[in-house]
């Protein structure tokens, strides 16, 4: 485990309560204090972390931020050049390029968890975060198919499930699901304040869900949107754009019907989606189509729950 | 109390359950049933339920979805004409005008309990829905005072704080932190779901928070936007600005900080006006300035407390 934050420090945390060997290293002193006081086997030595990784073949997962991804990468590169390698940063496309151009000889899995809080730092972390959590783990044409379901073996040990994608199909549904929420969370929360006394004294219900992410760390928030511009650009122009129609009804005819009704429809869609009976699904991990498989599953909302063997179970709706 | 659905359902509980005299009519037949095998004294008789009022000179509260608020003042005009009369709907100025238009001899003051849940009807109600929520009482040029006071008792009575506000501000405000809010919901339930299964699959925290409103009933947030579109629109276009301005800054220098800035900093200043330690105020009811006492204690962001004699007491920030 490179890097002991939020995400870090309870992967540790799980991958060592379900038996997996697991030790970490960070470049903050107060996180590797920390985790130290737990009783984990953790150092500052991110290059003694990484050599003693590439001795044993074991898995590295990169939990740094996004920010410094780049630079880790070239640290893998030098200490570990084929080691196993996945990461966990909310974006993935930018990753996935970076461990091509600076640890080009690894066996990389592009990987995001779908679970945080708004805290950070070793001590906000907990073993239990990633149960019930998607997990994607990024299937490209080139991905090491061993290598996938170790990580994917990761995911579901500590709880998750996963859901197999590209990493730019991955990055295109966070642009909606994750980084246009908190770029409207962040307009809300400003046009809100910008009321000034009133408008915080009667807020309840709609505007404290509204604006919770807008309490993020803002440094964690540039990451992920900077970080995924290309599929954040025409999601913003989408949702531009429907409140701009929007915008012209109210003042012409006075009339939201079409806002309102697309978007209770929308939160049906969801709703749905979560209720929804899956089916079983099993995909062949030694099969040649054994990518497109995985892909595909993926790409219709469907997840692997267990991977026995040569074979990923999964469910589909 | 006209209307039984879930505020006015509320109501009449709340105030049964502190003691006071309280029936109700509605034109639901389905909210009466409901309520007369509760054991409340409901009818369907809306007139008969306004002549009562008439003779005992109670208060009157319209809680009847703004749609038919007209409709229903003009009844109040011809059945109570000069009833303490108050109302719940979450929009003033239209019930203020209509009010003044079609039942101008009442003693009517425009009230809002800002309290609620996605839910309707009588069945949805309970007596401790208002308790700790902020209820906006509304202080115009011309409000008698003594009817102020006891629509203000009644909000008191039932658990809630009372704002003094004009129904200007009220509705400014509420376009800021409810509006605007649901709005947003439905143009990010719309954009989620457009995306198909991937993104319903990823969705976690900021999509779930951002979107919950987006379920409420499409023909009750139809009524509070479209119903408030004069005090929407500038703060449509206060946050159309800030998202093109956003949009203009990740295409050409691909940098978020103002937009994500500013929505943290809103985030702290709701936070911090939350837990802000109140000093006592109290204005004498009695007084010339009174209603301008009341105003600028809702203006600062404030409530009133308690009402004792003549005088309102209150705290603020």
């Amino acid at each position: 485990m490179i890097g002991l934050g939020l995400i870090g420090g309870s992967l540790l945390r799980a991958a060592s309560a379900v038996g997996r060997e697991a030790w970490g290293a960070t470049a903050s002193e107060a996180d590797a204090q920390a985790a130290a006081a737990d009783g984990f086997d953790v150092s500052t030595d991110v290059d003694a972390a990484l050599r003693r990784a590439a001795d044993q073949d074991a898995l590295v997962v990169l939990a740094v931020p996004l920010t410094v991804v780049d630079e880790v990468l070239r640290t893998v590169g030098a200490c570990a050049p084929r080691c196993l390698l996945t990461d966990v940063a909310s974006v993935k496309s930018p990753v996935l390029r970076a461990a091509r151009s600076f640890a080009p000889e690894t066996r990389f899995v592009g990987g995001h968890p779908m679970a945080g809080t708004a805290e950070s730092g070793w001590r906000a972390g907990n073993s239990a975060l990633f149960g019930g959590a998607a997990w994607v783990a990024c299937v490209e044409d080139d991905t090491d198919l061993a290598a996938w379901a170790e990580v994917a073996r990761l995911a579901l040990d500590v709880g998750a499930h996963v859901v197999p994608l590209t990493a730019a199909a991955h990055d295109e549904a966070a642009a909606r699901i994750s980084h246009l929420p908190h770029l409207l969370a962040a307009v809300l929360a400003t046009v809100g304040a910008q009321g000034g006394p009133v408008p915080m004294a009667l807020a309840a219900g709609s505007y404290t869900d509204g604006t919770r992410v807008a309490g993020t760390r803002p440094e964690l928030v540039r990451a992920m949107t900077e970080g995924n511009r290309e599929a954040l650009l025409p999601v913003l122009d989408e949702a531009l754009g429907r409140l701009g129609a929007m915008r012209g009804s109210l003042a012409s005819t006075g009339g939201l019907a079409a806002t309102i009704k697309a978007g209770y429809e929308g939160a049906q869609a969801f709703a749905q989606a979560r209720e929804a009976t899956p089916a079983g699904v099993r995909v062949n991990l030694a099969a040649p189509e054994a990518r497109a498989g995985l892909r595909a599953l993926g790409e219709r909302g469907g997840r692997v729950t267990a991977i026995t063997d040569e074979t990923a179970i999964g469910e589909v709706a």
